[in-house]
């Protein structure tokens, strides 16, 4: 893969296990970037980092333990920033108010009011916030990226999307102050939308001539946290026996252009992964779950015969795995040539986005709009889950600069539009 | 398989092509059955089905075109009712109140009231309503409700349904009058959820122990028909170009026990056909478009490695089929070595619990409150669409009696609870 090499200066303002996994794409990133600088309220957690950019012969950035020190310095030109939940948006936001780029992790946001201020951050200095939601890059989202825009699938109508991991064990992680166990202790919602929801709002134009207009969302009972931490014999729940989370919260949101998009988050019971995509059109389908694709005109179809005689015709999928040689995305395309990095390229992949946005004073391909919309299904669907499934609006966090906002500038990292060197 | 044999005395009331398959289902089912009165408006449609019984050498049935004077024979024990969507409801009314057991076709209601019509009927007569939703003896729906009673599945915590089926031909049977494509013109709903909700029900006790309790349903925007009846230049469309149904209807239902249903209804866009079932419990989960069941315990889990060097397991689906040997339903156990009728042999199960019902004076597996409720959910979602997506109580059609229901009397066609002999 072709590279721009100018290494962009970064820092990394939280050294827990994400930013261990951050560093490890980094390192493997040769060239194309240096970090400057790191900050962690814990020392051994630098120490610790230090110690393994020694090994690989890099470097030793400044060490800070308050962001905001860091945060001042002048050759930084960007900030990753894997804290937790209840902490990244402030911290991108002050970094954006430093002129720092902010790259941040998936989540969901806890208030509407948290993403306003990202969002003003940004427009008051023109650097911009990206999540990095490294299924944006995955594969499979691209290539039904590249369908959608060459227009395989028709009209789009409906998708789906969600999160589907079993993860119950966080039942037992609450006594070692995991912060995400203590989100699914105390809160009722999707808390977990961008895997599924990222690529989906890229497909749909969402910010660019879309807009998620408004939401429902359902809780199942809570029973899956409660059976894994009695299976461990209440360990590690520091006396908790109750947890808010719905095993299963199903969230519907309408889309400005009159699409719906069916949300699950299922974190809590036994089942293999899924992000269960679904991207549909007047004239095709994919279907994640099933591994199939059907394209109306392409496909295959049969005529069988009823128990009364009459005829009718059957659709049959073809696997995902046909359309790879044909419809790739440009980016998988060239990818597939050098593969490197965690979660099969992805993460790589969305670093190098951050990092090109960077090194060209650009507008990342996900930017503060996409964070805002995409982090506000966290605290919308809780507070329909609260009312009974109450439909809610979706603040257009453009203020109507949706209408016409172009697609970001070409390059190959671009979700808006494919593009093709 | 070991049949009660005596033939039930049954009529027919509506003869068009619905009719005519549940008759070519009936003529293969020697000397259970024995069709007493048959009833149409049309004179041409009783001659032609008066003609299959004179060639399939049947005797010769009282032919009506006044459904109430048939309804007045002292011998008929029971009728099917294969009529018009808009009619059914209120001819089965009617049936149950001349003490007539009433088979109903699947299809959704139009009003609250029409229900509480049905169940008025059945309660001041004794004689029942069942719906003749053959997905409920489906092999697959029926080794679910195995796996869930058995509890192979844990505490069931939620299920998705629905109807995926490509009928966009049906824009252009306007002109002809074909009253589903009326529906599909006029309203904006589910209109079709028995097929997938009517097994997802019996699965979750629903009336028996459980109830739905509110719901919320959202649409998309309606381009599939129009885009069909433009393909065929609009004929058939008698001047129609705008259809209200959604091309995507998604639903989700809330159940007393704390179980969520999300529901699909999309009978206007190309795609392979799928009901879309699911089944999810705290131990496992059946999901229909994987092809898959993953049981915590049984299934396959395997170890592997990521990027940081962090241990997780990934789990794996077994295929539905490597369930069969072991965990088919005794019903289907049995019928596999005996075969006939369409849809894979679901529709003669149907009807064969229905007679035996009727045989038997017994409370046939699928009754009117089962009805009721699953027919509810079609207005429901359409007030709920209306309405912004607005979540609205599902009536209690039982008036409390589903706390204590207890199953229908034991028999190898109870839903409700696995009859093994």
């Amino acid at each position: 893969m072709q590279l721009e090499t100018r290494p962009v200066r970064i820092g990394i303002i939280g050294l827990g296990p994400r930013g261990e996994t951050l560093l490890a794409n980094l390192l493997a990133m040769t060239g194309e970037v240096e970090i400057v600088a790191v900050c962690d309220l814990q020392e051994a957690r630098i120490n610790k980092i230090l110690g393994i950019l020694a090994k690989a012969e890099r470097t030793q950035p400044k060490a800070f333990s308050n962001y905001q020190e860091m945060l001042a310095l002048p050759e930084l030109e960007g900030v990753l920033i894997p804290t937790s939940w209840n902490s990244h948006l402030q911290i991108a936001r002050d970094a954006m108010a430093q002129g720092k780029y902010a790259g941040i992790e998936v989540g969901g946001a806890t208030s509407l009011d948290e993403l306003w201020q990202l969002v003003h951050a940004a427009e008051a200095t023109g650097v911009s916030c990206m999540m990095l939601e490294n299924c944006c890059y995955g594969r499979n989202e691209l290539m039904a990226l590249n369908l959608a825009r060459k227009g395989l699938f028709g009209e789009l109508v409906h998708c789906s999307c969600g999160y589907e991991h079993d993860l119950a064990y966080m039942a037992c992680e609450i006594e070692n102050g995991f912060e995400r166990a203590l989100h699914n202790l105390h809160r009722n919602c999707d808390l977990y939308p961008t895997h599924g929801l990222g690529p989906i709002a890229k497909i749909l134009r969402i910010n660019r001539g879309n807009r998620f207009i408004s939401l429902t969302s359902t809780a199942s009972k809570a029973r899956g946290f409660a059976a894994a931490a009695e299976k461990n014999n209440w360990q590690g729940c520091a006396g908790h026996k109750v947890f808010n989370m719905g095993d299963v919260v199903t969230t519907v949101i309408r889309c400005a252009q009159g699409e719906t998009i069916t949300m699950t988050h299922c974190v809590s019971l036994p089942r293999p992964y899924s992000r269960c995509c679904r991207v549909q059109g007047t004239k095709g389908i994919w279907l994640e779950d099933a591994g199939g694709i059907f394209i109306d005109g392409i496909s295959p179809t049969c005529q069988q015969i009823d128990v009364a005689g009459n005829p009718y015709t059957v659709h049959k999928w073809n696997k995902v795995e046909e359309f790879y040689q044909q419809y790739d995305h440009p980016l998988w395309q060239e990818f597939r040539r050098n593969p490197i990095g965690g979660h099969g390229g992805m993460d790589i992949l969305t670093l190098r986005a951050f990092l090109a946005a960077i090194r060209d004073h650009a507008e990342p391909p996900i930017d503060v709009y996409d964070c805002a919309a995409w982090m506000s299904i966290t605290c919308l669907s809780e507070q329909s889950i609260a009312l009974g499934g109450m439909p809610l609006p979706c603040p257009d966090f453009t203020n109507g600069k949706w209408f016409n906002r172009t697609p970001a500038p070409p390059s190959i990292w671009c979700l808006d539009e494919v593009y093709e060197k």
